[in-house]
């Protein structure tokens, strides 16, 4: 992998990922704005114990533009820079220009509850220089830059003392609310480790001091055993539908071996996970022969300088229909109490996914 | 309040309510149907550490009827029987014939994570026989009915020793997967305080342990107090964005004082709680001119035969716009992470809705 740091006019870091070495002397460009003005603040939430963003500067933010404005296609004319420079690369990555969260924030309103700066960082991580493909739809060499790409920010932005946590994302598809279709995903990371990934921790911890095993690899295990969620069995990754899925077609791709970070696996290891990823990503749009939208999560150890032996980096896909034309909504249930009620048995639709064919690309 | 209990001819419970004496004589009816099949089973997920509701035989239910077909009109002929009866009445609840869980479940597959069969309630909760109206628009005597129907159904599902739940709540608009129009809520219970609820109750009780004061009661004076995030302020009872609203137009609606259920206000609290949420629905209307769609969610506390000194009912809605034309999408930090990032400042969405003029009704 090959990486050039730039920054932007408007002073926003980009980054250039290549298989290639690449050329010297590529400028980076950002569309024309406004001055993004004020930086987001956390509130606590007493009733909930978490912390909320307030980000009101992100009002405005670019909304489905014409195909000829996006942000994230290569600058054509000098004319109309977008946030991408022409040249030879392969993924980009760059500041968000309207980020929840920014390491440079320092202000706090003084409230009647605590509140702290909304320290942390949203990157946009662009797959491909093409607008109208998709993760999966990527060649195997594509899909395992993206990861090591993955693997380096997480290594480089965990770094920060800050930043307790790094979340590498993909939202895809209007139905899980995309603004542009150019094929990206994101990175935030927190200054505190998250409600949702501090409870993973709390129960991944639990079990490893029960049983001086890693919860996420007994569970692939079993998954391996049973045979019946099975989705990919890959030489050093599995992914499966788990046995307590909570979307219809909730699926994890885990690697074999249990690392905390993506970046502690092996290149063959990496691999091996971008092959499932892509092979997993084929079924999901050949299932319906439409793009299949998800929310995409890579989860990995806290950044907090701690040792992690009970963590299993996996990716985790949540999946908002519950058949080819019915989205299943979270509503009641879900968003007030937290339990999830699926209309669904996990096997039934791990087996529509593992009879989905797709073609040999290795 | 009037009340009768009726049994439908597949054997479920229906409720009759009215503020007028109901005559005797009124058949329960019930839509034709196929044998519901199986009951729901819980799985624990593990890595989460909550429990997931399968309930595969919801794969079918009633999906966006036509009108004349609706499940929830009152029967017209004995020919095409619905769900509610013909006859004078105000309010009807009863059994969902779609349950996530029911009272008689009492089988759960042997798997490799704990399991327990289904146990708990589904009811549905229709708020007036005109199928076009909404909550908001119903006369206050009719909002308040509905509050007193809320109440009463606490009460009696909460006695139920499997029961540590009960949470009414209403999905308001096809924006929050909304499938019937006919203005209704429902009322689940759970055989367990389910995670949500689990968090409020602690942080409930630490504020309470450390303050001697009731967390709920401190935020609505502190709201009182600071008035910019007020919206609607009664005599016994307040409405408000709370000082860490997660979505832009969250509201929450409490009483002045601090009681643990619905039924232990007076009737006269009950009824300015009533007044105060019908001016909130309709300052929501009335905010674009068009239906305002909501998840809202009466949290009240647990039904597990314990003094809850701690806790205090009140309304919370999370409503899915965050401006006239565009929904806030549960994305990557919401969904994966758990952290809300909210676009918008409660101080600025709760003087939109303080500022809504609504015509005087009382």
């Amino acid at each position: 992998m090959h990486r050039v740091e730039l920054e932007k006019p408007d002073g926003r870091k980009l980054y250039l990922y290549s298989r290639e070495p690449i050329a010297k002397g590529i400028q980076a460009t950002n569309p024309p704005h406004e001055p993004v003005i004020g930086h987001s603040h956390l509130r606590w939430h007493p009733l909930r114990g978490e912390w909320v963003a307030y980000a009101s500067h992100r009002q405005n933010r670019t909304f489905l533009p014409p195909k000829e404005y996006s942000p994230l296609a290569v600058t054509k004319s000098a004319d109309f820079p977008t946030e991408l420079p022409a040249g030879k690369y392969d993924v980009a990555v760059f500041e968000n220009l309207f980020p929840s969260m920014s390491l440079s924030a320092t202000v706090a309103p003084e409230l009647a509850v605590p509140t702290q700066p909304g320290i942390g960082s949203c990157e946009v991580v662009v797959f491909t220089q093409d607008p109208d493909t998709s993760l999966g739809a990527l060649s195997l060499d594509q899909v395992y830059l993206v990861m090591q790409v993955w693997a380096e920010r997480t290594r480089e932005i965990g770094k920060q003392e800050k930043i307790q946590y790094v979340l590498p994302f993909e939202n895809r598809g209007v139905e899980v609310g995309v603004t542009l279709h150019h094929p990206h995903g994101q990175i935030y990371s927190y200054p505190f480790i998250p409600p949702v990934v501090e409870r993973m921790q709390e129960m991944q911890t639990q079990h490893f001091k029960k049983t001086g095993e890693v919860l996420l690899a007994s569970l692939r295990k079993e998954e391996e055993k049973a045979g019946e969620r099975m989705i990919v069995s890959g030489k050093h990754t599995s992914a499966f539908l788990p046995i307590c899925a909570r979307y219809p077609y909730e699926t994890w791709i885990a690697p074999k071996r249990s690392v905390p970070y993506l970046y502690d696996l092996s290149n063959e290891e990496l691999l091996d996970f971008a092959r499932v990823l892509k092979t997993t990503l084929m079924k999901f749009d050949r299932l319906w022969n439409k793009p299949f939208p998800y929310l995409m999560a890579l989860y990995q150890a806290p950044t907090d300088g701690k040792a992690h032996p009970e963590s299993h980096v996996h990716l985790e896909f949540f999946p908002p229909y519950r058949t080819k034309e019915r989205l299943k909504f979270l509503a009641g249930t879900e968003l007030a109490a937290g339990m999830f009620v699926n209309d669904s048995l996990p096997e039934e639709k791990a087996k529509e996914l593992r009879d989905v064919q797709v073609e040999d690309f290795s």
